[in-house]
């Protein structure tokens, strides 16, 4: 994979995608400089459409499908934020729209992806995986595939959120980014590297799933299987064939951070920032806050999303 | 009062709060405008210093006292977002601060308030009032006193919310603004008869707290007492001797909302907007969102705070 070539993609990525993502705002916090004794600047994808970074990937690699692909329509596997942000695009382009979704999945997120338009097929993921299930229909039906996160055009896509940073705060001395399947940390690598080389990006990944810090210490692709963490948004099982090798090559570093303080940083944003945001999305707050990361500096974080049910965010207020 | 006059000290006060209160951001959603049929601009005084409005109107009058005055030190009862604001302000400042408050007041108001570093007076609120407890303290210490809605300087700085709103978003036709003690509402309503005068100021108070909507319509001072509605900044019993008539003569009309009103728009605003607003900053969404208003064209609304608990936020999120 070249580095120069994908900043390239993800410029354009920015081009296609504007008059249709939102340019989140970047929110930041004194009390939060405080504590970290640090600038912290925080770019605000639980702002963004469908209330996660996930619109920019899936906007971006179905918009630049051939018309024909376009009329067949697409395909996907997800029970989280790139299913809504997949059926939000096909709705505004007008293409039909086929999520893959276990049958277990929680009713709230069957509704959010249909009430954008998708038709959901389930499947016993017990009995069968979610990447044959739409890949036979796939087969049958000629829909184009849209990976959640390991695919070029994804992953451009998804660097957009850290290129519009960096265009706003021009000095950041680090970076730090969620990492579940690696299709942001990958995209956000890429565009750091390319608009500003000193920068230092470190992926946060959940102590309980931490597949993708295992990998990159030991440059072996490692997995996890339903790992038992709050962050639903990094319990892919690794990540993939193309971000694990961007990975290696851009991300400066790679930490852990506990379920406490996971939900800590929840709280955090939620009384002092007054921010709802989803765990996935609090893994940069949890870094500092929790002193994984002690940066020193300007600090950019990418707040993923904030898609957070009522359970969840009780649970976690009086934790 | 002279409403010229009035505009002038909101331009003064905006002078004065520059480098110390937030540029508080104006946000939008297309799902909204869809419902409300209109272009709603929300400006997010959630994410001002306290999570809240209140701290534009302590830091103006407070800020302006004559330096002898503030050598001695400032006295204010409140139990809410003004106590807060007055606490931060005087630590900012270097002013001694003492606050009234309710012995049966929250544990975490207490917190709050005394966090920011002001001496906190309890009294009983069954045999005393907080007016009196504090007049008493105030003739003894030479403290003084900043009211929590009626006071000129008060007014004016949480009148600079609503004109950062018109520099802004040039052309509104309408705002929708709490009303509790008319702090807020007549500031807003200085800033906007004196920036763009064709817009139409509406105060948004709860059903269950409806004096100055009765006060407004009767052109006679009503007041509640203890109104059982959640909107907690609206409890006040009435407007005040300055607030009442600016409110009679620059607010175009009132409007009350339901409790429901009042829990489904801080859903909304937590679920699609990902905003931690409280009850009461949410009460112009209520107003949109029950049809209680209809308005056309450009709407600003003022989310007034955003400093909600953990269990009244969990109450709301399961009704």
């Amino acid at each position: 994979m070249n580095g120069l070539f994908m900043l390239d993609k993800v410029l354009e990525a920015k081009e296609r995608l504007r008059g249709y993502s939102n340019l989140t705002p970047v929110m930041t916090s004194g009390t939060l400089n405080k504590i970290a004794k640090a600038n912290v600047f925080l770019k605000c994808e639980n702002f963004q459409r469908t209330g996660a970074f996930k619109f920019r990937g899936a906007f971006n690699a179905i918009s630049k499908l051939p018309g024909k692909a376009k009329s067949r329509g697409v395909i996907t596997y997800s029970s989280g934020n790139h299913a809504q942000a997949v059926s939000l695009v096909g709705k505004l382009l007008g293409i039909k729209t086929t999520v893959v979704m276990p049958d277990n999945a929680p009713v709230i997120k069957f509704k959010a992806t249909a009430g954008y338009g998708a038709d959901i097929i389930e499947y016993n993921p017990s009995e069968q995986q979610r990447e044959e299930v739409a890949r036979e229909i796939q087969e049958k039906s000629g829909y184009s595939l849209i990976p959640p996160f390991d695919d070029p055009d994804v992953i451009a896509g998804q660097g957009t959120a850290a290129l519009e940073l960096f265009e706003e705060i021009k000095d950041l001395n680090y970076l730090l980014v969620p990492c579940g399947g690696g299709g942001l940390l990958s995209g956000s690598a890429i565009a750091a590297k390319g608009t500003c080389p000193k920068c230092k990006v470190i992926g946060i990944e959940p102590e309980a799933a931490d597949d993708a810090v295992r990998s990159f210490r030991t440059k072996i692709l490692h997995s996890v299987k339903n790992p038992p963490t709050i962050a639903d948004g990094t319990r892919t099982a690794s990540l993939g064939k193309i971000t694990f090798p961007i990975v290696l090559e851009y991300v400066d570093d790679m930490q852990t951070v506990s379920e406490k303080a996971i939900m800590d940083a929840v709280k955090f944003l939620f009384f002092r920032m007054k921010l709802v945001v989803e765990p996935s999305g609090a893994l940069g707050i949890a870094a500092l806050l929790s002193g994984a990361m002690i940066p020193e500096g300007n600090v950019g974080i990418i707040i993923s999303g904030g898609n957070i049910d009522a359970a969840t965010m009780n649970m976690i207020l009086n934790s």
